[in-house]
């Protein structure tokens, strides 16, 4: 089988921007075709991750980003899986060139968040949330996961200040960030001392509301060779659903994302112990915590303990380093793009071109994006 | 490679229900789950065709559905483009059948269009066209399917009488379908009197706002044997892009469709004139004139004899049967189960299942779902 590999990546600015989606999306895909032939010429697919037809009243992304990019005629479609979008669309990509569908297809995503204000925002993302049985209860994206948060702190020895910790460390990282939506470092006060959303989350425990997009070029290795690009190896992936209501799960174990991983190892032949880096998906503090111990990094209970330097951390916790983009919390979370955002830290981390924030000696990089 | 074969289908009632979606979507997998194990012993993915959010406030059908299957910590998703995310749906599960990703994919879809009235519905979709060029000058679906049956009636010797007559046959068909939504005839004046909605194009031109949902289970050839259902072969599939903004196409040549008509008979290794039976996109009545010279059963020009006998119709048509389920004017159009009805309408023809409305020795069927 063809091996997939990543063979350029791109970004619009992230944040409050005056642009409509396709032109965030048309910066993106410039960036990343700037060394490369006309779109037209190599791809042959495209996937759009994208969450809501709200923010812009547009559905069939797939069919107006492939003409935005002046592709006329392939196989293209919208994705969906609300936050987790384009971590599908990544890996409808990567599929399609290992099972040699294609030699080169796009994988995008892109969301126009700012357009519809949070109060919009908040209300296109509580769509995500099972309408018959949590809808209906007023729950919202920050009041669902701090549920969770209440949860973990009561299952577990973390603090309010061991999440705060975990945003000044995505805010330290998104400093060394030209990308990042909020590219400066915070204190552990502003966390602290932050209007309060949903407790125990507050402001800064909480990724902010942003427009963005991101476009990751897949290909055969063969192709990106001949394309003079860096070339980083997609091993494995893993999708898994969870139930949709949060009231039927078990509030600790992120099982999706842990199946997710698992399989994704399981497919590289690797384990959570080989991973250098990893973005993992802090829509909220409390979710880096989670997704740490989900992907295998953490024992149970101690995730909150990624702030941590390598050393300082509990006993059976992996050296990875984790969200060096500075994670949905600084870098920023259109959500739609926010899994090829992911993709992008990684790609740039392993091919030498994070610049200041470059992790030193990364070879291997695990992204989880959780949609719900 | 494994050999794709539908291997079980399934659908709701169809038109003005009480159920929400998801209870349509328990509906349907029932029916295609009569005589099988439980979908959680089989069922390896999920790929959910789904318009749009606004009719029910909710995003993520893809989880949903699989944990109402039953299915915790499946690969699930829902894919959309527009009308034809029900046949992107079964074009997943058929590629990872195919590719050896897995052995049972559940395709599904479903819409709940009644909840938002017709007001509402015309509004969800509009958001289909471009929000930059077309939506600003107040297109709806109706308005821009009249565009291309003025300018089809231009073009061609085809008459609003000719396009009614495709409304009648339809409505035929469907009156021997026990899951139409309207099952019962109508003449020619029924058609031609009715209200105007935008001309060319009169009440009985429009396929109708409605709810419904389709299961449809595709397995390897094996697989279907081992569980003593009947099979239906999947031989090729294509799909295709076009601009989106009506103003950049040419108006009577449907390139998509055409395009992905082409792949599709490419990959199975036969021709227009192979094809028995054809469910065509008639989401209003011009379109099965234009998808039938799309698929190239027609010469340009004449695909509006559609109605007429094979023997009566041009020269180069071929003896295809046109949407014998009633096609989505008559059995109906819950936009994201479209291309799923009509993948079950060709398993019950091609299986022996289609009772009164059976086309004699069909054997091969063409699929053509229409996104926008």
């Amino acid at each position: 089988m063809p091996e997939p590999v990543i063979a350029s990546v791109g970004a619009s600015p992230l944040g409050r921007t005056d642009l409509p989606g396709r032109d965030l999306f048309s910066v993106a895909l410039a960036e990343a075709f700037d060394d490369l032939p006309d779109p037209a010429d190599i791809v042959e697919a495209v996937y759009v991750g994208n969450q809501s037809e709200t923010y812009e009243h547009q559905i069939m992304q797939g069919t107006l980003l492939a003409e935005w990019a002046g592709l006329r005629h392939v196989p293209a479609e919208r994705v969906e899986g609300c936050a987790a979008a384009g971590a599908l669309a990544l890996r409808h990509a990567v599929k399609d060139v290992r099972n040699g569908e294609h030699e080169a297809v796009l994988a995008c995503g892109v969301e126009k968040m700012t357009s519809a204000g949070t109060s919009g925002a908040t209300d296109a993302l509580s769509a995500a949330f099972d309408r018959a049985i949590e809808q209906r209860s007023g729950i919202t994206a920050p009041s669902q996961y701090a549920l969770l948060g209440q949860r973990y702190l009561h299952e577990t020895d973390a603090t309010e200040r061991d999440l705060a910790e975990i945003a000044v460390k995505n805010h330290a990282n998104a400093a060394r960030n030209p990308r990042a939506q909020f590219p400066k470092e915070i204190d552990i006060a502003t966390v602290l001392e932050s209007d309060p959303v949903a407790p125990p989350l507050k402001l800064y425990d909480c990724a902010p509301v942003g427009d963005g997009a991101a476009a990751v070029l897949v290909t055969t290795a063969e192709m990106a060779a001949d394309l003079n690009q860096p070339q980083v190896r997609v091993a494995g992936s893993g999708a898994s659903a969870n139930n949709i209501a949060v009231a039927e799960r078990d509030m600790t174990d992120i099982a999706g994302a842990r199946i997710a991983a698992e399989t994704a190892y399981e497919e590289a032949g690797i384990d959570a112990k080989s991973v250098d880096i990893a973005e993992v998906h802090d829509a909220f503090t409390v979710c880096e915590a989670l997704l740490a111990e989900a992907a295998g990094f953490a024992p149970a209970g101690t995730g909150y303990q990624s702030y941590q330097p390598p050393a300082e951390r509990a006993d059976g916790w992996t050296d990875v380093q984790l969200s060096p983009s500075g994670g949905l919390k600084a870098r920023g979370h259109p959500i739609g793009a926010t899994g090829l955002l992911q993709a992008l830290e990684a790609y740039e981390q392993l091919t030498g071109a994070a610049g200041d924030r470059a992790v030193e000696d990364a070879e291997t990089a695990l992204l989880l994006n959780e949609g719900g």
